[in-house]
Parts: C-alpha cells; structure tokens; sequence
C-alpha cells in the first residue's frame, strides 16, 4: 500500500479521506494548517500508528517540500472554499487555491512524487449550456472568483502531467454533505434555526437547483477512480472526473427535509432573485457517466445525505462556534 | 476617444497597438518593465504628445495602480511569451501571466476602471478535439505551463465581469507575425541561417501544422471588436474572441517562403517527432467565424506574414542580439 500525502487533512472531505485510506491500510500524512481544518475531525486518526500529522502552509513551499518527503501520492485537498464571499478578498482565493496549488506541484517535483488527486468544482462549468454537465462540455466562462482559482488549478495540474510526466485525477464535486460538514447552506440554515426556530432567511427565491454528494460516496468514488494499492510507476495521464448523483433538488425541498427532520415550520423570508449571491449558479447538475465507468455507485440519495447532515450537526452543535 | 493604458507597451503587439491607437486620436499610457520589451519599439510613440511611457513591474501592484490613475481602458499584454521554455522555469509563467493579469485586474478596481482586452491563445485549447477550433470547444486539458497561465488569466477576468461588473475582451490568438517580432520560429530559423545559411536545425519533423495572423492584421480585430470611441458606461459582459487566419501552413511550408525570400538553400537538420517539443501541439487551426462577425477580415496570408515578418528581420537585425 501506499504512502500518502493529504493536504488539508483536518478538514471536512480530507479528514473523512484520511479516515478511509487508513481502513484502507495506507500510511497516511496529513498536512493542515488549521485555518478552517478542526482538531476534533483527526482525533480518531491520530489513535492509529498509520497516521501523522504535520502543521503547515501550502504557501511556505519549502516545509511543504520537506514535509511531503517519502509519499508516494497526494491527495491535494486544502482550499478556500468560501465560495460566496470570494468578492470580499479576491487575493484569497489565487493564493490558496491557485497557488498553493502550484506549490504542491512543486513540491512534488522536489520529492519525485508523480501522482497526484485534487478537489476541484462542478463551478468550473460557470452557466453550463449543458444539464447534466459532461466533463467535456461547452468551454466555459467563469462565474466566481473561486471556480476561476480552481481552474487554475486544474490547468497547472494538467500542464505538469504534460510536461513531468505527472499521473492526476481531477474530480470535479458537486456541493458534499455528510458527518464533518462545517459550511455551506445547510449549515447555514440549521444555525439560523438553532437561533430561532421560527424564522428562515433564505438567499435568492429559493428555487436554485443544486446537486448534492454524500462524503462517503464521494470517497468511495474517488478510490474506485484511483489505484491505490501498488506502487506502480506513475503513468503519464489525467483524468477529469465529476462527482455527484444523478439528481439535483431545489433549495425549498433540502429546506423541507431539514425541518421535517427538525420538527420546525419557520416562515421563509426569501431575499429574493433567481440566485443567492454574486457569481451563484442557478442549476448546477453534472452527468457522472464517466466514474460510473469505474463501476462505483452512490449510497445515498440527496435527501438522505441531507438528513445524514442535519443528524450530525445536532450531535455536533460545537461546529457552529468554530466558525 | 479614450485614454488607454497598455501593459508590454514596449513589446511586440502591444507596441504596434500603442501605434495604432495614436493613430485613431487616443490617449495612452504605456507601461513595460522592458525585460523583453524594446525602447526602439516605443520610439515612433514617444514622438506623439499623446503618448506617456511608464517602467514598471506588474508584480508591483502599488505602483501599477498610480500608473493607471485616469485612464478608462487597458490592453493587458504583458506577459512571459516563451511558450517553449516553461518547463525550466515553471513559476514565471505563474508569475508573470496568472499573477500579474491578477494585479492588473485590482489595480482597475482600485482605480474604478472596467474595461479589459486581453491577449490570449490559442494553445488553451490543447490539442483540441475540434479543428478548425471554435471559442465554444469542448472543455480542454492544458498541454502548457503557459497556456494554463493564460487559461487562469483568463478566468480571473471572467470572474471579474461577473462580480464587478467589468466588461473584457478575451483575444485568442494563433501564433502573430509582422514587424518587430522577436521570438518565435520565424527568429529562430533567420537566426540560425544566418550563422550558417547551409544548414537549419527544424524541432520536430516539420509537419506540424499552425497557424499564423499579421499583427496589422490582429490589432485591426480587435479594434472591430472593441468600441474605444464612446467614454461610455462598462457593459458587464465578457466575450471571447479566436483571432486568426481561415488557413494554416506546415513548418516545412514556412521554411520554403523564408528560404526563398533569402535565396538561400539550406540542408533541413530534423529532430523528428511529430511535435517540436513537450507541450507542443502539431495542429492549431482557429475557427474565427465570431470575429469576421465584426466586420473584419484580415488582409495579409499566411505567405505574406511570413515574408513581412523576413522582411523586417532582415532590416533589423540588432533584434537577434537583444535576445
């Protein structure tokens, strides 16, 4: 089995990575420098004597090189994933996204480590022409500060595979839910409702389509994409993949779900318009015909990860205060 | 007419744009860090009262911003244009192409300016899948450090029409030609035949087929495109525009103008292969049906750019030393 390499570890889909390469039998490093990542999603990690845990910036490359020595893959997670407020400091998402990006390349290249799996966005497709959105759809053009960063991303990641020889996998998510969610709408929603059960302020008309993941199962399609278990040379490839089920559900029906389960009926007090924010996509669904290929399927239906969701963030009622 | 500020105004298109945009009564600022660029380019220029020329860095955002002060549009040209060298200096282009479009699009809205044109490529297409290759191909894999900084430039704009409401002219270009030009294969190949008129060292087998514009002829559309006449309100919209020719030619074609325009019959050295090196693409053939929609068609072949483009080399062979 592999070693890897896990930036962004102690974050919400790298911790569940971590957790799943170690009952997979890898050795993993994870490498966080706790700006969002949280102690508590490594906890169960760092009981196992597979795991170790380095504090870092993807923006110091030199540590990162260091620290990076002796992997045999990296799974490259740590981002900005403010997506809405990315109008409020542009410079945050180039640096955190684009280049730390080329940062991890680097690194790698310093470590001779070739092979490589990033966490970009269904965003890049901006306003698709296309629903479901292939990977090979339309050219698109951009609509947010952080898609834009995360192309960037992808691009350097493809001219390093072109140009060192490197082995990628790209995944494009939809939005994922599951234990350790710590941000996004349904997030955003439950706080509200914590504060008063009777009111819900909604962004936009509430009629916005989005497509939602369940983390384990974006997991599981991740390392059904990835070879993992030898430590064969890195072939000379990149393979874009979107990652999401085959189905999308409205922001009024997540928002029935969370209070069905809630046992809540609060009054909507919707801002209005067909989007949330500047740079919101209205329709985001993606068609995962290609990593179905790989034989994996989705566990979990969007209502059901949405559910899933609600139940941890009613255990777990100490992330609203880490935020 | 407006005033216009030009970044590599000292460069090869972006001084033939400086030209052309005194000639059509605007007002310019130039700015250039004259690390590639040439005082002998920005010397018809300096003549007109309308022309200021300004040194410095566009990694240096303080100082771009005060140089931009009270202008209403910006050609962004600058950039690292040595396409073929990416790989052994892999963060200038990150640098000098995704950071610095970056610092030229903040200094804008820090100057409340909104209105863009940007000099792209053609090679952020990959090795496209479609040829004659449309604005709305599908979805590309990067193939270049270079192009995947111009495709992050790109992106970076877009977003900033989006959440700025700037309005940007992306121009794709294929490979230009004309006077001052002082880096490509048309230089390389003068260069070599004159050291040795016997013999020409050719990267790849000479087959790969590309693409060429006049610079004339490339300044022209995007004049079409832009409407620098009105100090008009920005429209928030971003349009990307192919700017080529409706043929392309082999390096085998080229050799043969260049050789019989210079009388000369040189022993062809090739390295083979099927590309000129890694990242190359042996096929780039724009498809510029949007631009002609402007109005435009270009007035010089791909022949007759070559042949200019010998033409002034041959006139001006200090360029090979500045090199």
């Amino acid at each position: 089995m592999q070693k890897v390499f896990v930036t962004g570890a102690a974050g919400f889909i790298g911790s569940n990575v971590v957790d799943r390469l170690l009952d997979e039998g890898c050795t993993v490093v994870g490498w966080d420098d706790f700006s969002t990542g949280q102690e508590d999603f490594v906890r169960q990690a760092l009981k196992s004597e597979q795991f170790e845990l380095k504090r870092g910036d993807n923006l110091e490359l030199e540590n990162l090189a260091k620290a990076m020595a002796g992997c045999d893959f990296v799974f490259h997670f740590a981002a900005n994933a403010d997506v809405r407020f990315g109008l409020q400091h542009p410079k945050k998402d180039l640096e955190q996204n684009t280049i730390a990006t080329f940062n991890v390349l680097e690194a790698m290249r310093q470590n001779n480590i070739k092979r490589l799996a990033f966490s970009s966005t269904g965003s890049v497709y901006g306003e698709a022409s296309v629903i479901p959105t292939p990977e090979d759809a339309p050219f698109p053009i951009q609509t947010s500060l952080y898609a834009a960063s995360k192309l960037a991303g992808e691009g350097l990641i493809q001219a390093y595979c072109e140009g060192f020889g490197f082995e990628a996998y790209i995944f494009r998510f939809v939005s994922i839910l599951g234990e350790r969610y710590n941000h996004g709408h349904v997030f955003d929603f439950y706080k509200q409702l914590l504060a008063n059960p009777d009111r819900l302020k909604v962004l936009g008309d509430g009629r916005q389509r989005k497509s939602y993941l369940y983390v384990q199962d974006c997991v599981s399609a991740m390392l059904h994409a990835i070879d993992l278990t030898t430590a064969e040379q890195a072939k000379h490839r990149c393979e874009v993949y979107n990652l999401g089920v085959n189905d999308y559900c409205s922001v009024r029906d997540s928002i029935s779900w969370i209070c069905d389960f809630l046992g809540l009926n609060p009054e909507l007090e919707l801002t209005g318009g067909d989007r949330g924010w500047v740079g919101d996509n209205p329709f985001i669904f993606l068609d995962t015909t290609k990593v179905r290929g790989t034989g994996w399927e989705p566990k979990l239906s969007i209502r059901e990860a949405v559910i899933r969701t609600v139940a941890w963030l009613k255990e777990n009622q100490w992330v609203f205060d880490k935020r």
